[in-house]
């Protein structure tokens, strides 16, 4: 019987080149669950669907998938077998059965991103893998500003390193929240879809801002229609990057 | 001038053989600190006193340490030597110099270890690294009556592995809270101190007793003066214990 599955999953991404499977020598997270599906359905391929990519060394507390399969195993019974073979920096935490139409990224509506600084000059020893460590003083009051000008639909194509031209580079942010958490500077991303590199492009324009080499009012000409990636800022790590949640 | 520097130290322990300084291959956190504080002191030896041992795999959170140098470096630069040598999966996170006869062993007063158990048979991406699987249905209720029987000044024989018959086997427990924190059963130890492998088999007996197999009751004659290891639980992986605190 054909089923649609769809999984939440998380990963710690410091080992993976990413999600999207590559040939037989890449290490990605899509890799190793279609590799997982196909020896339990004893098919030659099974796709898997993410919500989206992920890159290199970026992490997810929430990333979906979904896939079809030919199989008389219950859902659960699908859950333990992937997790029986996944490594353990890989995990599947929920499973559900949809109806044939569904696909995890034609039908997901919204993301959840989250960007972690370690914003101080001790070490962070047991959270290294997923934050940033930056020491630099930083205004808050400023980037929270900067960011409230790149809330909104927006072309967004001076934040992302995609040379694709042909493609829309429109997307609309619902919300950026930036807060102080401790050591940390959490930033939190919510919107329709972001672009290859956006949340780590704005980020790391947002930490400019917070250092004093940008004003919060500068970041607006980024949205113009001759605006270009050479003007934002730089690419921040991937490992300080997580993406927390898929909405449908 | 000689200086007495007291530290507070975090590490990871999944990859070191413990606190204590072995031969030279030995992979240890004090061995790590002594070598490094040679190199700043251009001293053949330094002594690093940690407020005890912590066995191969057991991590920290507030370790403290203390050691004798004779430096012209303020506390701060002192630090941020050692920090700068060390691997990113130990670190000080702060310094004191104190009196000349402070020793962080000897004027400890009390400790807080904790133990985590992800009890779910979900997989635990993130903090694996720091939690015991064990996704048996545990009685959280009846192990804490059992906990509350141990709790006070007791002889702890039942629960060493140490072979040393001629030391004192008498501790105070103060306190042992049993948490239910989302997939996790956190039990936290506060006592005067505690012998070889004391947390680490008390937990492993509290956790038969959360599954059943022992009553609450039953660990009463594990403090009996004629109670001996074999009666106790097993001892449960180093990896799910901290050492949290160190009381002066």
């Amino acid at each position: 019987m054909l089923k649609n599955f769809k999984i939440l999953l998380q990963y710690e991404g410091t080992k993976y080149q990413g999600w999207q499977r590559q040939d037989s020598t890449g290490n990605t997270i899509q890799g190793k669950l279609e590799s997982i599906l196909c020896k339990m359905t004893g098919s030659e391929t099974v796709s898997v669907n993410g919500s989206g990519r992920t890159d290199a060394g970026v992490h997810a507390l929430g990333q979906t998938a979904n896939f079809k399969i030919e199989t008389d195993k219950s859902k659960d019974q699908v859950m333990h077998y992937i997790n029986q073979y996944l490594p353990e920096d890989i995990g599947v935490i929920s499973i559900e059965e949809m109806p044939d139409r569904f696909h995890s990224r034609l039908n997901a509506k919204g993301k959840i991103y989250q960007y972690r600084i370690w914003n101080s000059d001790l070490p962070c020893v047991f959270e290294r893998r997923y934050v940033y460590e930056l020491p630099d003083k930083l205004d808050i009051d400023a980037m929270r500003a900067a960011a409230g000008h790149l809330v909104g639909k927006h072309d967004f194509k001076a934040f992302t390193s995609s040379k694709k031209s042909k493609k829309s580079t429109i997307r609309t942010i619902n919300s950026i929240v930036v807060e102080c958490q401790g050591k940390e500077v959490v930033l939190t991303y919510e919107g329709d879809g972001f672009l290859y590199h956006m949340v780590r492009i704005i980020t790391g324009t947002l930490i400019e801002v917070g250092r004093g080499t940008r004003t919060p009012k500068s970041v607006v000409k980024l949205l113009d229609k001759d605006a270009s990636r050479e003007m934002a800022g730089a690419l921040v790590p991937a490992k300080g990057l997580c993406l927390m949640e898929v909405r449908y």
